[in-house]
């Protein structure tokens, strides 16, 4: 008998698992000069969150969640997204209160979401995202989309594009609203039926359908840039005006509307127009949600932040070629002959490796032709050679494997000689 | 409405994440030293893998595990702990077909058990586990403890003991489950209903009875010790002298059984003998599965391996009164005065960070004098004072927090004037 992985999930193989721990470094070295903190939630969540949180109308709520009851019938859900549970742990832990503000988080790990697996979008993947809480400052809407930006720039993708958009605080949301219903509601039976349920629930996520898109109802659809009232369009203009002090290009696109129902004020994606990326370019999404902490019972706090998945990122460094820097290769191998030097390595690998030489032997009983073999798979730098007569002398031959050159050491003097010379 | 997390997990929040990350990072570093590289499988696996590995009699699948149908019907599990998914892995991607063996493999994530919660047991928990797939080399039974072993050591911890055991290849596992069989027979109905099931399951496992524990025949119960074959005890003193030469003390103890099916020849525990540390001492158990590979539809490989618990550890270091030295504090402040400074300010905080400075500014309009309590409370090694006259020279004022001395800077040399001074 045979098992396979789930369908839809992937293995992290040690061939490939070096990118993923540098991006994460990346990610995390990013955050502390940002100065945002981890938090880690758990895996699952009390069904009710999501509900609330992403919204009842949207796609991942209705057709995307692993629900499932716990053993007191409880209903838990693995979560499908990194925001729900940071608002979550931000009202429940009081972070409202903490003495400066906003408090600034970022999180990394497994999401899921119960879609048809195909190239690139698996069931679990791997989000990155940052949540600033507790102000509306505009300057940190600024400061989480360079955030998002740097860490792509300085991981080495250059084709991006950064598109923006505002929705406008509730007056503006709710002039735009109106404006969208007198808009469709005549013709309304001409769109899919996922159109017309959003029509009643929520008109604006009309504009995000992909079925729809080329109704020439969608074209001249009223604009949110037309109903922003003037505080809104202040706060849009300051973003972007730190945006340009930032040296940060963007697109301003009208039509950018969020797939969550909690966004307001700026809403923004980070995409690759790198050629042959495929149709699904957005590799970044994020913006304002103000009102979702006073919903999940705090008080009244203003929030923004964005989340990008690694695989996405992942498929984007390939496809402009980026090579990251992953370290490769050990220290140090070494090389037995007859079984008193086999039996010595253990304690001489062991003596290496306290001194922060990575460090490996064999375990094979491998002639010595296939250990140096093995040593060169292993790109070791040094290979430490022990036969009997070396042994005798209670001494080692150290080879450098990029001149080529031998010394003969002493065994007690091995770890230094080698950690000096790294 | 408020929302509450699961019960039984916890949100690992900013102000204690950083000994997590430390952990990680030295779990991460050893592992390198030590040639063990990462893998990452999904969270949860098909349910008959756990049933199959992990054995239908343990407490785990019979109790423990959070199983559920994805929309398909298919029964998927969440990982209720590491080696299964590992073994499942090597299989599937025929890592036994790789030049050098064993493979050596570790793993860092959340496991999930539905246990009854109390003080350090949660129902999700992290596991940092190691697994050597390849080798019945006795030199790989002393490194695999020797690694566990020096992760604690290198974090701190002092009061630790080493107990391992053997139980036997087949031949002796056999010898000794038919005296076993032969000394409760008579008197299985003194002992608890899951003794009885035991008994005919797997009667080795009667020895870890915590109920039964006081019973006469426990103490004289046949010891696996005496029931090993030449083969098996060769084995196990090589194991112990290699312990001998890496320095590392150990006690034996033949009542030491591990709680899964899958065990054979090495078993052992780590345990803290801290002082006030509570009930639960071990803190990491491990040992040789020569017949799972092959079980799990692999070739015959021979196998070994540990898992431990990262809240344990966090007990114990916290039972020892360690401190893991965590990094604090920011290396910047900035503090403006008046709107245009503050205006200014983005731009030099974006400019300190490109420059690996981890910077932070005031987002709440605080007054000067709060602005500065907020850099005291983030510890910032230096300050920047922008101030509309400044501003007017293209200047700021540095304070260096330590030493209190204050310095005028061009604004363009902030970002090397600091990096240069940290």
């Amino acid at each position: 008998m045979t098992f396979q992985i789930p369908r839809g999930t992937q293995d992290i193989l040690p061939n490939v698992v070096g990118k993923w721990q540098y991006i994460e470094k990346t990610a995390r070295e990013i955050c502390r000069l940002y100065q945002y903190q981890e938090i880690r939630t758990p895996i699952f969540e009390h069904t009710e969150l999501f509900l609330r949180s992403v919204g009842q109308t949207t796609d991942v709520v209705q057709k995307e969640m692993y629900t499932f009851e716990d053993r007191k019938g409880r209903s838990l859900t693995l979560r499908p997204e990194g925001t729900a549970a940071a608002v979550r742990s931000f009202v429940e832990n009081k972070m409202y209160a903490h003495p400066i503000q906003p408090v600034k988080l970022y999180y990394i790990g497994p999401m899921f979401r119960y879609e048809r697996p195909q190239s690139g979008r698996f069931r679990q993947f791997v989000q990155f995202g940052v949540e600033a809480l507790g102000s509306s400052d505009p300057a940190i809407d600024a400061e989480v989309i360079a955030l998002a930006w740097d860490f792509y720039r300085s991981l080495g993708l250059k084709k991006l594009k950064l598109v923006i958009n505002s929705l406008g605080d509730q007056e503006s949301r709710t002039a735009h609203r109106e404006a969208l219903i007198q808009h469709f509601e005549n013709r309304i039976g001409e769109f899919c039926t996922d159109c017309q349920t959003r029509f009643r629930q929520n008109p604006l996520r009309i504009l995000d359908c992909k079925k729809d898109r080329e109704h020439e109802l969608m074209q001249s659809a009223p604009s949110i840039i037309d109903y922003l009232n003037e505080e809104s369009k202040a706060y849009f203009q300051k973003v972007l005006s730190y945006l340009d002090d930032l040296g940060i290009e963007y697109e301003v696109d009208s039509n950018l509307v969020r797939g969550l129902d909690y966004y307001n004020h700026t809403a923004f994606e980070i995409m690759s127009n790198a050629e042959g990326f495929g149709a699904i370019t957005t590799l970044c999404g994020g913006g304002r949600y103000n009102g979702l902490v006073e919903e999940m019972g705090g008080p009244n706090t203003p929030g923004i932040g964005f989340a990008l998945s690694i695989e996405r990122l992942l498929a984007a460094l390939e496809s402009e070629g980026v090579e990251l820097p992953t370290s490769k290769g050990i220290d140090c191998y070494i090389v037995t002959l007859g079984e008193k030097a086999k039996d010595r390595s253990v304690a001489i690998l062991k003596d290496l490796r306290d001194h922060g030489v990575s460090a490996e032997k064999d375990y094979e009983n491998k002639k010595m032709k296939a250990q140096l073999k093995a040593a060169d798979r292993l790109q070791a730098k040094y290979v430490i050679i022990i036969g009997e007569n070396e042994l005798e002398k209670g001494a080692a031959n150290v080879k450098n494997m990029e001149s080529g050159i031998q010394e003969e050491v002493q065994l007690n003097q091995l770890s230094t000689f080698i950690k000096e010379r790294l």
